[in-house]
């Protein structure tokens, strides 16, 4: 990254147990514990970087998702030791775009993206600050 | 209820049908659902007495739970309709008290009890308004 | 639908009442809970044409989710009454794709898609009883 | 503990970070999570004393809760870290209690317990095996 400005960290990895409240009569995690797992992903990565997503909110920006995708390969189980990955992929104007992937292992257990938007308190749109900003 | 300022429901009924994301891999219902079931069992009552919680939320009350007892009886399942009955036991000053039975036909699933407390805003207690206190 | 033996509904809408637990610190409904209620619209399209995804679960058959996409625009909030519209899009060899809509009057609020699979007790795929395949 | 056979671990603490998805409207996190923290504090117990309760499951012995009682004392609020406390307070025959204290830094945020039944794969109550027995 040349611009000293830009976001400090393009990937992350974060390991997540999984909780028996998110597993349902299948056996497996619930499909939709993975898309809670992201958002997990999004906020340890900002942490790791030094910035809080908490404090993001108190200083009156919001992000809110705009858009979530996700394939399941394969079932995670009650008390998996997982991976996350998760790389931003864009940041600019309003939105950021994020990919991630958990695995277990070298077995891969779920993919996907999503779009989280930055509005202000009064729900309209608002500019990432520029250090959220990246390249 | 000879005070026409009472509270005008002692007791409701709700039928619940249960959702597959509340069930675990022991294939029944998680425990905490039948609490989150209390919840729903609280602002139905209000409902079927013509009330709003939400509206109330809006006038700056709000009702926080300070107190949470359940014992599980038998084992639900998904897709299961249950019926959960709440009931007010007492209502004053700035708490309410319900009690609930979660069953499926004639079999008592669960059975519990909460204490709501009504606070303003600001995080400070606030005496309930007149409609919502019991005789 | 010319095919008796097709699928008997291609679309189904069912009203949800947004549970307090469902919302999040924003004051909206959270994200994932949109996911959720898409699994609630398959199954009760499934009931409404007289069959039970539980019975298909007795009999052998998991309809397990393999992709999820959505995205979201406006947010919900606690007590909205919302509709949720489920289609099914195409239903043959191992998987089901439906289309979902989730509104409050005419305001769209999120709209997604989801594939699922067929597979056996033994974790593999394994066709669609007739009854379910489409057209 | 003189009993070499008695359950090794009388007292936890485990740490926990808030997620966004456990908060509610109010700001704050939701009631029912602390006791989906209670069911995280029992698993870390028995892992650092060197056992899964994810084994105890595939050796046939489930724990199903019986009884949850809790009480709220303070919000709190999303990225929060909290820690867990977790007591055994007795362990024989089929049944276990244990105490909890969630706080954040010298606050005490909620208080509570749970008594769990060992039950088999029948459904049937069926002892402790020795090394969770309590003196």
């Amino acid at each position: 990254m040349d611009d000293p400005s830009g976001f400090p960290l393009l990937e992350h990895d974060h390991p997540i147990r999984v909780r028996y409240q998110e597993t349902d009569a299948q056996g497996h995690v619930h499909h939709t514990t993975f898309i809670n797992y992201f958002e997990i992903g999004r906020v340890e990565m900002l942490r790791a970087a030094g910035f809080s997503y908490r404090e993001l909110e108190e200083d009156g920006i919001l992000l809110v998702v705009s858009e979530v995708n996700c394939q399941f390969f394969a079932p995670a189980r009650y008390d998996d030791l997982l991976n996350l990955k998760t790389r931003v992929i864009s940041s600019r104007g309003v939105r950021i775009r994020h990919e991630y992937e958990i695995t277990r292992g070298d077995t891969l257990i779920a993919q996907g993206s999503t779009v989280v938007a930055s509005i202000g308190k009064d729900g309209k749109v608002k500019r990432l600050p520029n250090w959220l900003k990246l390249g």
